[in-house]
């Protein structure tokens, strides 16, 4: 039956996981050469998979990309230096006996999930990835929604403050990734610390070290993870209004803070939404960083 | 093969069509009671549907309501004084032999511009009433989102600001219905205008005066159109994050302004928008107040 590859390309590492069937045999990773536009992020990927596979079968490779992806085409992923790539196409070139299927990795991430983790028994959820971007992947009846230009579940750029303050990758300012990602939540802290007398000082600001403090009561860090729960529930709210959905499934990096977060988020959550949202449920993701190499394995071996 | 009403329950008033197939033989409309707790309501609506009817058969009964419905069921209708209702079991009772589907009004108007109106080249889109208050209709698909609790598309209940100085009749503050609607429009005009000389003084603040002298170069009209286009804008960017629909449709009485706010609006939203979202469409609604008897019709003919 050969072998399935299911890939998550990254900023600073590209995942791999080799498949059969269902079963994850094997897990690797390289890092991401970005230089020269991302020419190379391909090619190496390639490299790799020949190595992997050893002249084995090939069945099905799937490939999630950090960025809008529309039927296997990427709109533009800033951090590979990627504009509109035809992804799809090209590794199909290269593998054509394979079944290849490019998606958005919070999208991959999201249908991980569903197939192997903690979103099984929901068909109706939004996924909500919060790592040093955030990123979202909207599952209706069981199946995601790429949207018009593969921008479905771009949630990390919905708008939320509109004072011009914080400058988003994306060129545009005050997104929800500028204040309740790894990376908001430092700038949050930072800006709170000054002048004030916080352990931050020692240990230095990252998202870790705050969310340690903010379990042992350290003021400051308390008050920036507050900021982060409550920009988060204040958008997810938002999100709810729009799709109603059975439940927010809380992934990436930041996740691993586990319940201490979780419990804040869903708390919060309830007291900010509309009326008819308040039995929206709240669960932490369960494959972690595998998500994405499951979702993409599991397109790809449909 | 008999008649179908397609019926749209608004606070003030019932809107009542009679359909022969897809044709609309008939209009009319009663006032809504809203008194006790609203149980007039559809006492009234049965004794005017067997005056129209009059022994003839009855096909199909649709029914728009200005609340959360989820598969018949409404979750709270506040301008009807409703709380929870089981009105399409309740109109099922009353007339067994007709098929009956109650629905929430601005999902039945966004089911009616896409069965008979503007939004009949899109099978994604987002229907946004502008009235009093602002409704929202996603459609996916073809398909209308109704959501867990028949809160999907309850667009009007996004937080779009966190100063708490508009009170929402949801009970929350700062929704996004207190700031874009025609309700809002007239909040922000009213504001803007103290101390400042404006015609507005002189006509009384009402949407369609603000509208007009906006037109005419009225700097506090003008501003205050302005301020309501660019949390139209922003607020719709964010739902394209969620769901990078095709097209924007939009309707509700403050739509009637036409082009004038729909190019301002498309102009705003391309400029604050994620940019993968820079080709969504923005078209009116075409059907007016009627959209939602001609969407409560159709899903009751189907």
């Amino acid at each position: 039956m050969g072998c399935i590859f299911g890939i998550d390309i990254g900023g600073t590492e590209i995942k791999i996981g080799k498949f059969k069937g269902r079963e994850l045999v094997l897990k690797t990773s390289i890092k991401t050469d970005t230089s020269a536009g991302g020419r190379y992020v391909l090619p190496d990927l390639f490299r790799k998979i020949d190595e992997l596979s050893k002249g084995e079968k090939i069945a099905g490779i799937g490939v999630g990309i950090p960025g809008p992806v529309f039927k296997g085409i990427v709109n533009g992923a800033q951090n590979l230096g990627w504009g509109r790539v035809e992804a799809e196409a090209l590794i199909r070139e290269r593998y054509p006996e394979a079944r290849v299927r490019v998606l958005n990795d919070a999208n991959a991430a999201a249908i991980g999930e569903m197939a192997a983790g903690s979103a099984s028994k929901f068909k109706n959820f939004v996924f909500v990835t919060l790592g040093t971007g955030i990123g979202g992947g909207v599952v209706i009846d069981g199946e995601v929604l790429e949207g018009e230009n593969g921008a479905g579940g771009e949630i990390g750029h919905m708008q939320i403050a509109n004072d011009g303050k914080r400058l988003c990758n994306c060129g545009r300012h005050d997104c929800f990734e500028r204040y309740a990602s790894a990376t908001g939540l430092v700038i949050t802290a930072k800006e709170l610390s000054e002048g004030r007398k916080t352990r931050l000082h020692q240990t230095g600001f990252s998202a870790k070290s705050i969310f340690d403090l903010a379990k042992e009561g350290d003021e400051v860090a308390l008050e920036a993870v507050d900021k982060m729960v409550e920009a988060l529930a204040v958008t997810l709210a938002n999100i709810g209004a729009v799709l109603n959905p059975e439940a927010f499934i809380i992934g990436g990096g930041v996740s691993k803070v586990g319940t201490f977060l979780l419990d804040k988020l869903s708390k919060k959550f309830r007291e900010v939404c509309f009326f008819a949202l308040k039995e929206t449920e709240f669960a932490l993701a369960s494959l972690g960083n595998d998500a994405g190499i499951y979702g993409a394995a599991h397109v790809a071996g449909k």
